[in-house]
C-alpha cells in the first residue's frame, strides 16, 4: 500500500443528530470524498479516533503515533481537529521515512460549502510530492508545524 | 403581496462557527433556497426570531401569532424548529382568513443532503392550495396540529 | 398506493457521459430525491420513458395516458421536460378521478444548483390537495395547461 | 504573484443552457471551487479560452504557451478539457523555471457530485511542491505526460 489515511474525528466528520438537537463527530467522512474523486491511487482508510480535537490527550497522540510508525505506507495523511492540529503534528516529529500530512476543515464535509474536500485533496497530494517529514496541508498550502498557528479570527491558518 | 414567509429559527438554520466549536441558528436560509428555485409568485421572506425551537416561550408565540394576524397575505407560511413546531401550530388557531403553513427541517439547510428544500417547497404549495386553517408541512405531507407527533425515533412526523 | 410517480426523462434527468462528451437523459433521477427527503407518504415511481420531450410523439403520450389511466393511485405525478410538458399535459384532459401534476426542471436534478427538488415536492404536494383535473407545477406555483406558456427567454412558466 | 491559473475549457466548466437544451462551455468554475476553499495563497485567474478541448487548435496551443511563457509566477496551473489535455501538456514543454500543472475534470465543477474541486486542488498542491516541469494532476495522482493516456472506457488517466 501506498497511502495510508489515518482519522481522528474533528469538525470535519461532524454530522447532526436530530434527536439530540446536538452535532457530534460521526463516521469518517472522507470515504464519500474519496469515493467521488475517482481516484487510481493505492490508499487504505483507517479510523482510529472519533473525537473532537479539543479533547485530544496524550495518550490519544500516543496512539496516532503508533500507528503512524506501525503503517508499512510511506505517504501518511491523517484528519484531524483544528483546534490541536498542530500539537498532533508535532508529537509525531522525528518519524523516520515517511511524509506524514495532517489536515482537517473548518466546515464538515457533509455541509453544501465545505472546505474538505479541498484540504483532502491538498494533503494526499503533499504526502505523494514531499520528502519524509511532518506537514500541516490548510487553505491550500503546506505549513511546517513549528511555525504556524490557527487564526481563530480569520478562519485559517497562518505563519508564525 | 400573496404570500407570506416568517422564520423563527430551528434546525433549518442551524450554522457551524468554527471559532467557537458550535452549531447555532444562524440567518434564514430560506432566502438562498428560495432564490435557487426561481420562483414566479409574490412572496416576502420576514424574519421574526432565531431560536431552537426549544427555547421558545409563549411571549414568542405570542408574537408569532401578531405578526401573521397583521400580514396582508392570506398565504402564510412560517420555518420553525421541529420540536415545538406542533406547540405554536395550536397557538395560531382561530386566525380566520389565511392558510397558515409550518414547516421546518431535520437537517440544515445548509447540509448537502437535506429535507429542507422539499419542506419548504411543500409548506409553500399547501399555502396556495388548502383553505384557511393552520397545517404542519412535513415528510412529504400535511399534518394536522390536533393530531400529529414527532417520532424522534423515527426522525419524522405521524399521525397521533 | 396513494400516490403514483410515472417518469418520461426532459432535463431533470440529464446526466454527463465524460466517455461521449455529452449530455443525455439518464435514469430517473427522483428516487434519489426522495430518498432524502424522507416521506412518509405511501408512492411508487414507475418509469414509462427516457427522452428530451421535444422528442415525445403522439405515440409517447397515449402510452402516458394509458399508464396513468391503469394506475390505481388518484394522485399521479408525472416527471417531464419542459419543452412539450404543456401538450403532454392536454393529452390527459378528461381522466376521470385523478388528480393529475406535470413537473421538470430547468437544471438538473445532478447539479448542485438546480429547481428539481422544489419542483417534485411542489407537484407531490399539489398532488395530495388539488382536486381531480391536470395540472402543470413549475416556478412554485400551479398552471393551467390550458393557458400557460414557457417563456423560454425568462426560463420560465408564466400565464398566457 | 505565486500560482497563476489559466482556464482553457473542458468539461469542468460545462453549464446547461434550458433555452437551448444545451450544455456548453460557460465560465470559469474555478473562481467559486476557490471561493469556497478559503485560500492563503497569492494566487491569479486568467480565462485565456473557452472551447471543448477535442476543438483546441495548434494555435490555441500556442496561445496558452506564450501566456504561461509570459506569466510573472513560477507555479502555474491550467484548466483544460481532458481529450486533449496531454497534447496540451506536450506542447508546454521545455519552458524553464515553472511548474506548470494541466488538470481538468470527467464531470463539471456544477454538479453535485464532481471531481473537479478535487482534481484542483491536486494541481494546486502539485504546482507548490514539484520542480519545474510539466505535469498532469488527475485522479489523485501526478502523471508525466509523456507516459500517459486517458482510458475512456474506465473514465480515468493511467500510465502507458
Amino acid at each position: 500500500m501506498q497511502l495510508e489515511i489515518f482519522t481522528t474525528g474533528g469538525t470535519i466528520d461532524k454530522i447532526y443528530f436530530d434527536a439530540k438537537s446536538t452535532f457530534e463527530v460521526g463516521e469518517p467522512q472522507i470515504l464519500e470524498v474519496l469515493r467521488e474523486a475517482n481516484l487510481s491511487i493505492d490508499y487504505r482508510v483507517t479510523p482510529l479516533l472519533r473525537k473532537d480535537s479539543l479533547e485530544m490527550t496524550d495518550e490519544d497522540r500516543g496512539l496516532v503515533r503508533q500507528a503512524v510508525e506501525q503503517s508499512t505506507a510511506s505517504q501518511i495523511v491523517i484528519t484531524h481537529g483544528t483546534d490541536t492540529m498542530i500539537a498532533t503534528a508535532k508529537a509525531l516529529a522525528d518519524l523516520p521515512g515517511k511524509a506524514i500530512v495532517l489536515t482537517g476543515a473548518m466546515q464538515p464535509a457533509r455541509f453544501r460549502f465545505t472546505d474538505a474536500v479541498f484540504n483532502i485533496a491538498c494533503a494526499m497530494m503533499a504526502a505523494q510530492t514531499l520528502p519524509a517529514g511532518v506537514y500541516i496541508a490548510m487553505n491550500g498550502r503546506i505549513f511546517n508545524p513549528g511555525s504556524v498557528r490557527k487564526n481563530v479570527e480569520m478562519n485559517r491558518f497562518e505563519d508564525v
